[in-house]
């Protein structure tokens, strides 16, 4: 049977002109993966409006996987994430102006969800292709944690059959290129075969 | 008339198994530039016997221009050198042992030399083409340091027309690629485009 | 009433010589505090070993509040930790040559706890005294947060008393000075001042 | 007979509102050093004004030392720098709008000085107090580059007895305490005490 895979990617933010979550989701979004359908959906750096639209998608797709991908700007290498957990705490406000300090993002829900994707494996096998790539510990307290987290929580509540979880890109070179200061950064190239690899590793776990 | 470019390299070093700019060398020189002729040479991380064997390439060749290429484990960009100085201060033995400390490199030689290579144009040739580069203003004071100044002071002592210079290449993503912590590194195809570019704006600016 | 107040430190570790949460926990434990006992307790860095004394000592002496302090070697300010997670993952192995990965600390335990420590309260006041200091929303998944996660736990499923939390702290100069590379790391003056001024804020919140 | 040793540092600039080159001069020259005479100079952070005010004094007191003090908000340790190059390239505007792009200092003077002051000693000495520090090979192209190799040049040029040289502080504390990202950052007492041992090295190697 056709397995669905649902990808999520975040507009530009932080005065940035490309999100390279946005620019990896739509080229992953044209290729073709044997036995599995790829959905792709942009969202808003929005607090509320990313996180609606991010569940309407799921409850409406039911996706058997799913990836959230995020830009950081200070990372070195491809981030799958470990874990996400319940607090807004955004050190720059996001596209509306919002900027929540230490509060949970579900009230009494649990402290924590881990990743439901296979992190250990994706890293692997990136690293087997010489791409840089770690387990992160910590997707931050912004948005990209917030939907993380959001979502988690809703395929738990609800019962939902998919396995989701987020993976943090580094900034495209064209996106540091001229700029002050060290800024780490990696290629389109790298960034879009980092993100086609998570994909096949996580539908190879599917099975 | 055939323009000669001489392209130099090092052996790996400090327990790597590659190093990038004998991978970029080798890369450059089986490539075609119009109206130029690459020769390029491979050093040993030796102190003197790389500088011997610099020299004696450089003497028998009189090549029009003259890129080093050397690692430096921790830049996040192409790194065009601005300037070369006197001084021998290794931090880690070289692969002979050797580990001099705060010594000229020629003794009652000038304290330091410019690059003659176009490293401002260089430079923004390669942020144009999305790849990050930088101006650096220190070459350390290693072997790849040495072997700038040693050619700067061949060149201007024996009147040698060569315009030379160096550039310092981050590692490749496979030297770091599962490593712990955080280790900026570049793609093969961007240190090679960016090492191919060099060569061509070094060109140019012999005409 | 006397409030009881225990604080943990580990021995050093990874080939170091000292450990500054071991110096400023020996440091705190001589000082004075209005209505207020200190216990200081230090800790093998040993898997198991460590988490037996600790739970242990805080069954025994049920303290009010319960600060553990931990070095981490990259950190550039003062760490009040958000967060423990159900997660054992060691980069490197422990004293004893313990390296788990990727294993539950407590099996079918929730994915995390959040720090009872007040820890904005703490963070600002030691911004205010000029001390850098940053909430931290990752504790890694070495020994320190395993004991963090294991109190957290432990407290919960007993019905503890205990207000507990864990405090990172970078290295003392003297763990870096000399050593090559670039080293974050804080006086020794800064590191007790710090840990002093968050006994206070943690006293204080008691009440 | 009685040492006089000139001391310069600037006045704040990026956005800053202190230096801790200035706070660290004024205290050392509020010191009493055996067998020497402190004079401190306060200098703008405008490119031409400051090299006029420093040579101003300079000739006027033709002191034995002289050490130029100056703020590197990247650097990690105490950095007494080897050597000036002549180039001016500044990253940001001066105070006063400046912002030349790979000029020369002085037009056809030699490419770099050497530090005269003893950089090994201090070094030495500040590890030796458990103060980080390293000869950094490189002052930048900002002011303090030029102020440094403009110094060393009027020096040599008109023959004065001045042993210079520049050393590098970072940021204090308060400059990044409670600001976005890793900062690194040192205490007022460490600076404090890093300037003045680096005085009494200074003077001992006057004898």
């Amino acid at each position: 049977m056709v397995k669905k895979l649902l990808i999520t990617a975040f507009e530009p933010f932080d005065g940035e002109k490309i999100n390279p979550s946005l620019e990896a989701a739509r080229f992953v979004s044209r290729l073709k993966f044997r036995g599995a359908r790829i959905n792709a959906l942009e969202l808003v750096v929005e607090r509320h409006r990313a996180i609606d639209a991010a569940l309407a998608e799921i409850r409406r797709l039911r996706p058997d996987a799913m990836i959230m991908l995020g830009e950081a700007g200070e990372r070195f290498s491809i981030n799958p994430e470990r874990i996400a957990i319940n607090c807004d705490d955004f050190r720059i406000p996001d596209n509306a102006g919002n900027q929540p300090v230490d509060e949970p993002i579900v009230k009494r829900g649990p402290a924590a969800y881990f990743s439901a994707l296979p992190i250990r494996a994706i890293v692997n096998r990136l690293i087997e292709s010489n791409i840089p790539a770690a387990i992160s510990n910590s997707a931050g307290t912004y948005l990209c944690n917030r939907l993380f987290y959001s979502v988690m929580h809703c395929i738990k509540d609800e019962g939902l059959p998919t396995k989701a979880g987020f993976i943090h890109l580094p900034r495209l070179h064209e996106q540091v290129a001229g700029k002050r200061g060290n800024n780490p950064s990696l290629s389109r190239e790298t960034i879009f075969e980092a993100v086609r690899l998570s994909v096949e590793v996580t539908l190879a776990h599917l099975r």
